[in-house]
């Protein structure tokens, strides 16, 4: 079974919005056993949106429309669709009274505008509201056609009630799994080149296929494969995983979902460690991302952020002889709020991150200087400054926070290993 | 000149990771006077994205691909673009001594795959690399295909130095302006209610066109003019905002690019205020992203991450037996925490922001429940408590930032006018 994403609205186009309904539904349409051809996105033209799903429908078996479904002049999504599939446009009465609803639920009356919202091509099996738009399917030349509301919220309840259960109907699904090996300080070249004869191996017949990921200076490599059904298609790509975790060797990082944070939180938790972090180029970005762990609160105890350099000496004990003498961008600093949150809340780790955000160059550091200390047990306090390549103000501020977690996670592997 | 942007990679294609390139390449393109028609996403397979490109080449003049540039197999852009042109690849040895010259300024030997990345369709105009990747143009059929390398700040570079230029040269451009008015607090209903009149005005001959954008509750609208250059664009477009603003009255919350902390920075910087937060749920969440306003310096002095309940008598005051009494998330909470940083840093405003994120309930409290307290000169602390709708574990903590910073912003608005 193949698809086609369509996500359609102008502010895609334009890039005034980044498209992430269509990642997370191709997640979940590959995790089902559909192979996804491709996404398109297409502005709020009848003409360009009514093209691009005649071609998709000659192409592929399912179709999924996400947005334009809403009651504004620009949501042309039914329009596209009814001319697709020839057919008129028909008032739902019922959904007319789910609309109703959603208004009255709330003390309110329907505004006239919402009424469009329940007009769909004649033929079609309506999906009853989340918030104000229906969504609803249509068969057309032997495909499916599936237009659902752009809001993440309402989009996602709606694929998992009523879009997988009637695709898993249909059949004509392959379970693929794909798995994945993080790495960190090697090239993509010389990841390829040292699983070069496996790449080789697999291509004349391995079953399951390699691909090579590179972002900020990380190399992930997944391993995809499929079968009948998913034990089938585990069973061949986890051998291979686990060929690749040899291969690589130090340079893995952690295994699919997990990530930087979740690699610190498994390793404090070995030890039976806690952690403070003392914050301020990242301004809690640090914090933000340890608190995405599930049950952090057993190894992450807090911080704080001390963002002005006035804040330094207040929130974790740094001398203003100290300040005057290094700077508030210097190494100093640095393992100085690393200690201070230590013993301040009581912590066996503490974590400190300054650096220079931009737009300038503060106390003769340049924009991208970030400082690093890590102060563990039983330890002189780590610390390390790097230089970050040009970038925004907000890329330098998620890039520190990603050096500042992968130092800590680097220390407490040396630590608890 | 209108262009289609075509994004190669499986993991965009299964959703393993979302294409953010092509909607900064559109914006890029856009404020060139570029037509956007759409962007589309395809899979490592030489087929499927050799017939991409030949159904791209046919519908504009420019087709701009990012990704499949690297040295691994799963990489065949240039093969791809080799096809549609009907021209082979030739290897360019001053591209192999710009590659060679990137790892040798690292000291070390370039890896074998590397050399392939020296490929390109013979004729094509070479793009020296940023990294490995070497980008290219080749013209197909009167239409300009420019394929440059995923990597975003190595994309960013070569679009900047040579593709916009290139695009500038070719002419046929149309300058586009597109302002933004954000809203609170009405539905998109109701906002396409009020400018009604407006938009039935602007279709019968305006010139400008809005478009509506919902998403958390929020919608905005965006007023989109075209000239011969900026200027005719801008004074098509001024005008039909400042409209805007007066028929949307005060749910108006910023326009263009100001998002609420920026809001919030303004508002305290009138008053010469100072702010500090102590955060739960958001683990930091809400000053990461007060910090992202350049110059925040001046207002944000810092906070603390009171995350394990044990931080909060530690990091701001609060008293063991009013957790004991009311439990971490609860109103007195967050206005313990709010009174506590202000005090400790001593800032005019504090914010307090607790909650629960799950995945389990807390102290009787269910998942998306959140607590805020925001405590301003010469007034009690003011709180308040949401329900959020379910919704991911980092969904909810996003969600609640973004509820503290507008609640704050609410909280000066009323006290700075």
């Amino acid at each position: 079974m193949r698809a086609v994403l369509v996500a359609v609205g102008d502010e895609l186009v334009n890039g005034d919005v980044v498209d992430t309904n269509s990642a997370w539904l191709a997640r979940r349409l590959v995790a089902l056993g559909v192979d996804v051809s491709r996404h398109v996105s297409v502005d709020d033209d009848l003409d360009e949106l009514t093209a691009v799903l005649r071609a998709a429908v000659a192409d592929a078996g399912v179709v999924v429309v996400t947005g334009g479904l809403g009651p504004t002049p620009d949501d042309l999504t039914r329009y596209a669709v009814a001319r697709v599939a020839g057919v008129p446009l028909e008032r739902r009465p019922e959904l007319v009274s789910n609309i109703r609803g959603h208004f009255t639920r709330r003390g309110r009356d329907m505004p006239g505008p919402n009424l469009v919202q329940a007009d769909l091509p004649r033929g079609a099996n309506a999906i009853a509201p989340v918030g104000t738009a229906p969504g609803f399917t249509v068969e057309v030349d032997g495909a499916l056609i599936a237009c659902l509301p752009g809001v993440p919220v309402e989009l996602e309840r709606m694929v998992d009630d009523s879009l997988l259960p009637l695709l898993r109907d249909r059949g004509g699904l392959v379970a693929t799994v794909v798995r994945t090996i993080h790495t960190a300080g090697i090239a993509e070249s010389e990841v390829a080149e040292r699983v070069g004869a496996l790449v080789g191996r697999l291509a004349s017949g391995g079953g399951s296929r390699l691909r090579f990921l590179s972002s900020q200076g990380q190399t992930r490599v997944q391993v995809v494969g499929r079968g009948a059904d998913v034990a089938a298609a585990r069973a061949q790509v986890d051998p291979v995983v686990d060929e690749l975790v040899d291969l690589l060797g130090g340079a893995v990082t952690g295994l699919d979902d997990e990530r930087v944070e979740h690699a610190v939180g498994r390793l404090l938790s070995r030890r039976g460690w806690t952690l403070a972090v003392g914050e301020s180029i990242t301004g809690g970005g640090v914090g933000a991302r340890l608190v995405t762990v599930p049950g952090a609160s057993a190894w992450f105890t807090g911080g704080v952020i001390a963002y002005a350099t006035a804040a330094k000496p207040v929130l974790a004990d740094v001398a203003q002889a100290v300040l005057d003498e290094h700077g508030p961008v210097s190494e100093v600093i640095a393992a100085t709020l690393a200690d201070g949150v230590r013993r301040r809340l009581g912590t066996d780790v503490g974590l400190g991150v300054v650096g220079v955000a931009g737009p300038t160059a503060q106390g003769g550091r340049p924009v991208g200087t970030v400082c690093l200390g890590v102060a563990l047990p039983h330890a002189a306090t780590w610390t390390r400054t790097v230089e970050l390549p040009p970038r925004s103000r907000t890329d330098l501020q998620q890039s520190a926070a990603g050096v500042a977690l992968e130092s800590l996670r680097r220390r407490l592997v040396a630590a608890v290993t």
